[in-house]
Order: C-alpha cells, then sequence, then structure tokens
C-alpha cells in the first residue's frame, strides 16, 4: 500500500506485527494503525547475543498475535526496526554498538525461516520517522525530517513519501553531522557532531565538566537539592549517583536548574540548543523539508530548548526554506518506534 | 521517460533544448543526451532584468533550434538550469544573489506563453546533478551526491534515482551547512559553512588575510613571481589585480603555491581540504550515497585537495557508509550545466 493511502480509518488497515528492537528492551506488539491490540515487553539482559535473542523474538511474536486474540494468518505482515548501522535493503544488522556480539546478523532471513509473512527490517530512527509521518506529526506532509534528541540524537527523513534510505540503508545519520569541527569528539569518533553538543549525554557532560573545574557550585547545589526528586528514566539519568566525592549531574537536572534561573545551567542549555539550532540550519538547507519533528526526552524540554535553537534558525537559515519548514513536537510519544516498526509493513518498498 | 531508462545509445533519446542560465551568461543547446548539436552563448550584460533577459533566452532557443537544422516540432522539451533560489515545483524563480533584480519570476509560465512544448525550471546544481547521474560519472547508480566546488560550493543529490528536491525545491544547498558553528560568516548569511571554508573565495581570502597581517611573505612572492601565468577563469580569479598596494591572490595562486611547495599555502589548501572531508562525512552520514561527484574549478586542484579531505573521512566517517561511498572527479567539464538542463527533459518527475 503506498504510504499516502495509508488512512487513519483503522477499519481499512490490516493488522501487522512491529517490533521495537531496542538496547534494554524488546518491545513487540500487534496493531493496527496505531492502535496497539496486545503488547509484550522483554528485557534484552546481560547477553544479547543473536542466539540467544532471536528465540526470545520470535516467541514474542507469537505471544503478541495470541494475546490479540488473531492468528498469523490474519496477520499482513511483520516490521522490526532495530539500532543501525543496518541494511534496511537486505536486513542485515552489521555491529550497533547498542547491541554487543551483533555482527552482519541476516535478521530478516532467520525470521523468515520461521514466519512466511513478509519482513522488513529498518532503522530505528526510520522507523520512528515512518510512524509519526503516516499516524503522527507528519501527517498530510510529503518531505518530512523527524530528529530524536536523548542520550543520543537520531534522524529519519521521509523525501516525497519515501524513507531515505541510501544504498546500504544507513542514510540519515543527523545526529552524525558535524556542525563544529574544533568541537568534542563525538561517541562514533567524528568530532563535533551535533550529538556531541546537544544531546541529553553532552549537555551532562558539560555540566560536570564545569562541575569539576569549580564553576558550578550553584548547580551542584540545586543538584543535590533536588536530586531525590529526580526520576531516572534513561541509563544516563540512572547514573546521576555520587562518585569520586561528587554527584553526577544529568540533563534533567540541569534543565530542571535551568528553568529555575540557574544561570550557568541556562548557559549549557543554550549552548545545545544553539547547536541544535545550527544542526536544524543545515537541515533546512540540505533537505527543505515541510516539517521537521522533534522527539525524545530532551525535546521535552520545550521552549527552553526551543527558543535559542529558534533564534539561530531566524538569524541563519535562508528565507525561503526557513519559511517553509515548521518545527513541532514529536506526537506519538514512547511508543513511536512500535508504531514505526509495524508500519513498515504498509510502508511499500517498492512503489 | 524514467531516469533508468535514459540510455547512452543517443539514437533513442529524443531532441531536447537545454539553456544554462548564469550569471554572467547565457548557454542554449540542442542536444541529444549529452551531445551538443548547437550551441549559443550569451552574455547576461550589466542589467539583466527578467524583463530584458527573457526575451534574449526566447530568442536563443529559436536560434539553437533553428541552428541545429531542426524545427520546434522535432524537440521533445526544454530544460532550464538557473541560480536558486527557486521552486522547481511551479518554475518560480525567487531572487538569486547572481541575477539582480530577479524577485518570484514565474519563469516556466512565461515561457509557456511562447511555446507549447514542456518546460522544467531546476537549480543548477540540481541540473548538474542530474546530468553527472544520466551521462557522467554517476551512471549506474541510484544514490548520487554531486558537489561543484568553485567561487561557490553548490549541492544536488539523486536518492534512489530522484532528484532531492524539498517541498519548494531548494534542497540540497550543501556548500550552505555548517560545519565550524563558530567559523567565519557566510556570504549566506550563515556561520562557518562549508562553503566560507572550502570554496575558491574562501581560499583567497584566508591567502589574502595572512598576507595583510605579514605572514605570507613567501606566498606573496610566488604570487608576484607567478601573476602573468594566470589564467582567469572565473570571475574570483579576475580580480587578482594589484589593489591598495597588495596583490589580490586568488585561489588558483594559493593551489599553484601549495604544489610549489610553499608552506603557507599548503596550510591554507589543507584547512580548506579538512573543511571538505568533514563535509564529506556529513554527506556520508546523512546520504550514504554510493558514489560522490566533485566538479567545479577549485575540485580540479586534484589531490592537493583530496588527500586531505580522504585523510579526515577515514578517520571520522562510520565504517560502513564510508566503505559504500566512492569519491570520483566530474566527468562532463564545464558543460555540465547545459547537459543538466537538457536532462530536466529526460527526467520525469512524475514518475
Amino acid at each position: 500500500m503506498p504510504a499516502e493511502q495509508a488512512s487513519p480509518s483503522y477499519e481499512n488497515l490490516p493488522l501487522v506485527v512491529g517490533v521495537d528492537l531496542g538496547g534494554t528492551q524488546i518491545r513487540t506488539a500487534v496493531m493496527q494503525g496505531d492502535k496497539l491490540l496486545s503488547r509484550i515487553g522483554l528485557l534484552t539482559g546481560e547477553n544479547p547475543t543473536p542466539d540467544r535473542l532471536i528465540p526470545r523474538i520470535i516467541q514474542s511474536i507469537e505471544q503478541a498475535v495470541k494475546d490479540a486474540g488473531t492468528t498469523l494468518e490474519q496477520i499482513a505482515g511483520i516490521g522490526l526496526g532495530a539500532p543501525g548501522p543496518l541494511n534496511s535493503h537486505t536486513g542485515v544488522v552489521f555491529s550497533p554498538p547498542n547491541l554487543p556480539g551483533w555482527t552482519d546478523v541476516p535478521l530478516r532471513t532467520i525470521l523468515n525461516e520461521h514466519f512466511t509473512l513478509p519482513i522488513f527490517v529498518e532503522n530505528d530512527a526510520n522507523a520512528a520517522a515512518l510512524a509519526e509521518y503516516m499516524f503522527g506529526a507528519g501527517r498530510g506532509s510529503r518531505d518530512v525530517v523527524y530528529i530524536t534528541i536523548s542520550t543520543g540524537i537520531g534522524g529519519g527523513v521521509i523525501a516525497e513519501g519515501r524513507i531515505l534510505e541510501g544504498i546500504v540503508g544507513t542514510a540519515g545519520e543527523l545526529g552524525h553531522m558535524t556542525i563544529d569541527l574544533h568541537g568534542p569528539r563525538c561517541n562514533c569518533g567524528n568530532i563535533g557532531c551535533l550529538e556531541s553538543i546537544s544531546s541529553g549525554t553532552a549537555i551532562a557532560r558539560r555540566a560536570n565538566e564545569i562541575v569539576a573545574m569549580g564553576k558550578g557550585d550553584e548547580l551542584l547545589a540545586f543538584a543535590l537539592a533536588h536530586q531525590q526528586d529526580d526520576t531516572a528514566n534513561t541509563p544516563e539519568d540512572s547514573r546521576h549517583v555520587a562518585s569520586h566525592n561528587h554527584v553526577h549531574i544529568n540533563a534533567r537536572m540541569v534543565a530542571e536548574a535551568a528553568a529555575a534561573g540557574v544561570p550557568i545551567a541556562k548557559q549549557i542549555i543554550t549552548t545545545a540548543a544553539e547547536g541544535l539550532g545550527f544542526g536544524l540550519v543545515n537541515v533546512i538547507h540540505i533537505f527543505n523539508p515541510e516539517i521537521i519533528i522533534l522527539g525524545g526526552g530532551v525535546a521535552q524540554m520545550g521552549e527552553l530548548l526551543l527558543e535559542p535553537a529558534r533564534r539561530i534558525i531566524e538569524k541563519r537559515a535562508m528565507k525561503v526554506p526557513r519559511e517553509a519548514a515548521r518545527i513541532v513536537p514529536a506526537q506519538l510519544g514512547s511508543d513511536v518506534g512500535l508504531v514505526g516498526a509495524g508500519a513498515l509493513v504498509y510502508y511499500d518498498k517498492t512503489v
């Protein structure tokens, strides 16, 4: 079914299975459009090698189908979102940093030995972009860029209704675009990537550096006072424990301190936000999108992050593509990856 | 005709007219594939307003058709490449810096009043990308990025055989991607664009700054000694005249000095080349192309520019998309824009 015919009236859409294969969790669901009919959550565990994990994925698919009160015969296909890099054309997962032990795993071929259904494998950020395009904030637009800002920064691009895949399916790594060639080294090995400047990890790193230099006393005091209020919701967050006689400050604490008016915290967030602004200028110049959708935990800071980013865009982006681009929050929340995985079945790559 | 059916056997291709509308020159040709059957060159002159220029474009089309010994009835369509920003969907040229007096000119509509043929208007860099994709270095690839490095830096992207247009047709401005957010201000108003670091203008600017600071004596001596050897081939080049008691050094002089071993010149070229390397890392991460085609006068420096750029790519780009991308020189030379304009007729936007 061509993507543009995907309809919000769920009765018209067939049932699909979506699997969101994450670094810590596997989520599986039977769904119709973005309506989940059943869902299974699994932890990947300590040693998530393919030989351990894939049988559990197969089990979870069978269980989700059962829980939805249906049978595999009623399912139109199975979509999997997985951490990149992977080849979406062949369904081979290369060696995602988040899935140790996975090297050149032919995920689609292996699953095809168990299921006779059409199976689609896609980079998780591309799947999320597809979800927002079909069922979320991008509905009705043909040129959509989705950026997720959390621990890292991921991207997915829909150009004229098609996922930008590239020759081996790794396109859309918007978090790994250098915006400061004299900037910090990124986890990916590159220098001054958007991710190394504007991600939650980057915000936390800068805050802790400043505290370590003795220039963040007010921030540290705020963090100590508010530590118990904070709810860990990412691996980064969970590391805000005292170690080596100092508190590890996370991105959320910095955002809260900035919102409460702590100057150094505001400065840290503004640096990240201005980096994001330059990243978005690049996206506007490169893709001329109709809509840029911002998702992920860090994007939930809202205006604290968006206001300085918008100021950069206003000042730096070319008028015509700038005025064509709306920047909006994501709509699908934490199920975006799961909905996107299922949406792969609705999206026909052969159009 | 879908792009993938474009054939190198010229007998199968219909005749088309291409018009390459540049800042100083308009070139018009009747062609079959990339074989030019007639060509007309016009200077845009001092005051190239639409009411003066468009009648001359129409005349040159009629003349080129006559010169090729054919009639308008034998022509399949007219393609125009023009400086951006423009809307390739509607054929409206917004307000190119290179075409003063042009503001929201409905070029396609105006030409349609004179010709009953299909008319296509496209950004000149996108048209050049199409030319290399159909008839040059990109033949046989489906995911192609074309970058032209001369006075400025332009880009055009072919993704899965389709020109990346964006919502108003301004996509592909790869020269205006920030790679150094603390870098120099670009002509476009942005900061640290690839163009502001790696274009011929940027190389010349840095050389002249260094000379003005008194740190470029050896470069200056080289430039003075070799001034007469230099052939001006861009507007920038033609400005290498003595003014304010100093020689204006252009990019070609710096390249020649670098090739001759002048250390400061090598350093200037290396800075530009490393900037290009980071730009190409971004292109590799964002597009995962099969082939990156480098055109334009500055790219003709060859290894002087490419070796440091490749070193950055080798060190900084992710393995999978890096190994998938070949970086090659453009093949179509100075007619690339003209061939691309004609190729627009072969490329069917409605596939």
